[in-house]
């Protein structure tokens, strides 16, 4: 045996053999993400049932140099949970930490393990009449912890917050292997810096998240989901700034959507139906959760839709009237994405602006697009409430796909200098990874990646943890 | 002239001599605090006028190794900004840094100084009908850059949250002089480590806080506020969970108080009066906003009082029927630390448990402290709806008051081992400073006090910033 398998042997020898992958076509699935834009080499996968044995494969690395790529759900969109290409960097997944390890009914918290798939937690909290707010396409599959590492927004971050706002308290296993205890479930805590937030967002540049305490809400005991036609984003916005004030923290979603959007979706995903009789250029879906009781929630999206139309922000509108027929509006919005696949290539922008500038941002972007790319089919749908808006473009109506693609970096570059003129984010949600790494550490302020890269090296001396995601490389 | 005093010769330079303080009767003010804990020296008052000069002075600082105080209002209870016992360390005081930057009704942002005042931003949001929520004590005088710098809570933190949740984007000076522009107003941003977090909370340990996007909120449409009188602690915690269920994040104040308490407002405080007709051992008041209408307010509290008769859970009520009744309620709340002074010497924990060990907690350590002081009286009030109490102890009747502060360490020691053992913080929101620096370095996990340090160090390498203050002394 070499060295090098030698080593490898030490750490398989940790989780035990059942545990481990080496076999190429086993490790194959840690190796790539969805979009196919990313392809690593890993001669190992590691599946730690224990914080302990993460602790310990952790020291180990740290001792021997060796590279770790922490991996949940592997649904993350910029290629911060593949290994590098063509390198010996160690997969760490939390696949077998999958435990929910209390619910708390009485300080409204449950405490799960850093592998639990986000739909097992809501799962849970329903199990006891709670809420565990986050909600996002891959639910499904996407795990705590990848959340946790990528401050996951979602679908209901306007009322809820993301989820920095969601977690009380972590374990962590530190690079060099020592563990942070620090599953405290106080809603007040100043006494220490805030470590909890560092390694929330930090991508498994600073440490393996194991374990997590995670607040619990009541459940709505109304919900409204309507749906309306609008002229542009400006009338939108208005209506959003209406429906702020008028339902406050009631107010769970605000999604501003296309008319193309609409179109790839009904002709796209089956099942989905346009809900208004005519076309508008623009629509908004909006979601009402009361807590106190149904007529609240019903009193108010009556209430908003009589303002809307008598202001006329509002063209068409339908209010959804059963369960039913709020999840087919939702599911519309939700299937926008996979709804541009049947079109083409499609190049995307995970941006956020200060809210009141979306029209603007809006407008800037389209006619910058259109004149570098005539017949792009930009088709920018997402969180209006947020100022997040998932700015995709469609590629050209028989263009060839490879070309458009091709051209991802040089659209990226027009998109994102309209972004940060407006002093907006190109990472809103997803999270930095492999792939706007590089662009970030040239145009953020250099103070900033400064900062990142001391705390880098103050926590992960080896340099050990997901090695070329996020932070410079070292 | 000598060289130290060059030396501050340069710092005045710096701001100009109007706006430095060299006589010691107006350096006096800047080296004591609130309850007379502390004692500072030191030689130089610093009052910059812009983000420049406070960056101008850092990096002299920085390069002569002279020690910095940051101060805003000075209301703080830790001695964070109070300069060391037979120092030299320089006060920089943002006092004139209380600009109102802008106030954006459309993105519901307030850009501020870090010198602004509380209560001024406060009537700001109110002039764009808005609301800035934190609220605390000393509003009147502390200013943004302390709320900030100590992550300060207040009475609204059950919706709003702390200042942590009240701020989108922050602007410091880092000990070496750099500036950071960290001023976004964006819901959403994964594109950096948690920077601005870092900085919140650090009580000026890594920089100095300049300037801050803070949120604002719709202004409440319906308001009321209810005074209960309970048999117990878990009364009042089964009342609070009733609450949350019915009000959601409506429910934004549940303070528990006992009848000592009660007792020492309406004996010192002019104009409070017990608002029931019997004593009850325990009260809570409640407080509830809406956004909607003040209906919903109203039914709420009426259905909340309703069940909690029903279910035996409030002994006696009253429903603040004017705004004059609710802010009386309040006010009685509000001043019962200070209804404490005429009752003798008073030794005080700021103390947090997960909310639902608030009653044990009160039970253990009332027992413990009773044990080890016959006839202390013990006057724990707070925010119950954040487990965050007030675990204030005035001495027993007639006691001598200096020997009844000598114990102080002594009784903090029973009071925080029951703390601990309940998984709480010792410093739940007023901060460390420097009376919680040495016994949270000797009782936090040892790791935890190992970051701080290794993240001091990355900022802040010559060791300039608020010294003794927190970290461990470097």
């Amino acid at each position: 045996m070499d060295s090098a398998n030698a080593l490898l042997q030490q750490f398989i020898d940790i989780v035990g053999p059942a545990h481990a992958l080496t076999a190429a076509a086993d490790i194959e699935p840690y190796l790539v993400e969805g979009r196919g834009l990313y392809h690593g080499a890993s001669p190992l996968v590691l599946k730690p049932g224990s914080t302990e044995e993460v602790a310990a494969i952790l020291k180990l690395a740290s001792a021997t140099g060796t590279p770790i790529v922490p991996a949940g759900g592997r649904t993350g969109l910029v290629g911060g949970q593949v290994p590098r290409e063509e390198s010996r960097d160690v997969v760490l997944s939390l696949e077998r930490m999958n435990r929910i390890r209390e619910v708390d009914t009485v300080g409204d918290v449950i405490v799960v393990d850093g592998g639990c798939i986000l739909a097992d937690v809501q799962k849970a909290a329903e199990a006891h009449e709670r809420l565990f707010p986050l909600s996002l396409g891959s639910e499904g599959s996407c795990r705590i912890g990848g959340n946790l590492s990528t401050n996951a927004g979602g679908t209901a971050v306007l009322a809820y917050g993301n989820m920095r706002q969601l977690c009380l308290g972590l374990e962590v296993v530190l690079p060099t292997g020592e563990i942070w205890d620090g599953l405290r479930r106080l809603k007040k805590d100043n006494s220490c810096y805030d470590l909890r937030d560092l390694f929330i967002g930090a991508e498994g540049t600073l440490g393996v998240i194991t374990g997590a305490v995670l607040k619990l809400f009541p459940r709505p005991r109304g919900r409204q989901v309507a749906f309306a036609g609008l002229r542009s984003p400006a009338d939108a916005l208005a209506l959003f700034e209406r429906a702020s004030v008028l339902c406050g923290t009631a107010l769970t979603g605000f999604e501003l959507m296309p008319r193309i959007g609409v179109e790839f979706t009904t002709r796209h995903i089956p099942g989905v139906r346009d809900p208004l009789d005519t076309a508008h250029d623009w629509y908004a879906l909006i979601d009402i959760s009361t807590s106190d009781s149904a007529e609240t929630a019903e009193a108010m999206i009556t209430t908003l839709m009589e303002q809307a139309f008598e202001a006329d922000l509002v063209q068409d509108a339908v209010i959804a009237a059963s369960l039913a027929q709020q999840d087919a509006l939702w599911h519309m919005r939700e299937s926008m994405s996979e709804a541009q696949k049947p079109e083409g290539g499609s190049i995307k922008h995970d941006v956020s602006v200060p809210v009141a500038r979306i029209p603007q941002f809006l407008d800037e972007a389209g006619a910058a697009v259109t004149a570098a790319m005539p017949g792009a089919r930009i088709c920018a749908f997402g969180h209006l409430g947020d100022g997040n808006i998932h700015y995709n473009i469609s590629q050209p109506v028989g263009a060839d796909k490879a070309a458009f693609i091709g051209r991802w970096r040089e659209i990226n570059a027009i998109v994102h200098a309209i972004v940060r003129k407006a002093g907006g984010s190109i990472s809103a949600e997803h999270g930095v990874g492999q792939l706007k790494r590089d662009e970030l550490i040239a145009t953020r302020p250099a103070i900033e990646t400064e900062l990142m890269n001391r705390i880098k090296q103050a926590f992960d001396p080896a340099g050990i943890m997901n090695p070329g995601k996020m932070v410079s490389p070292q």
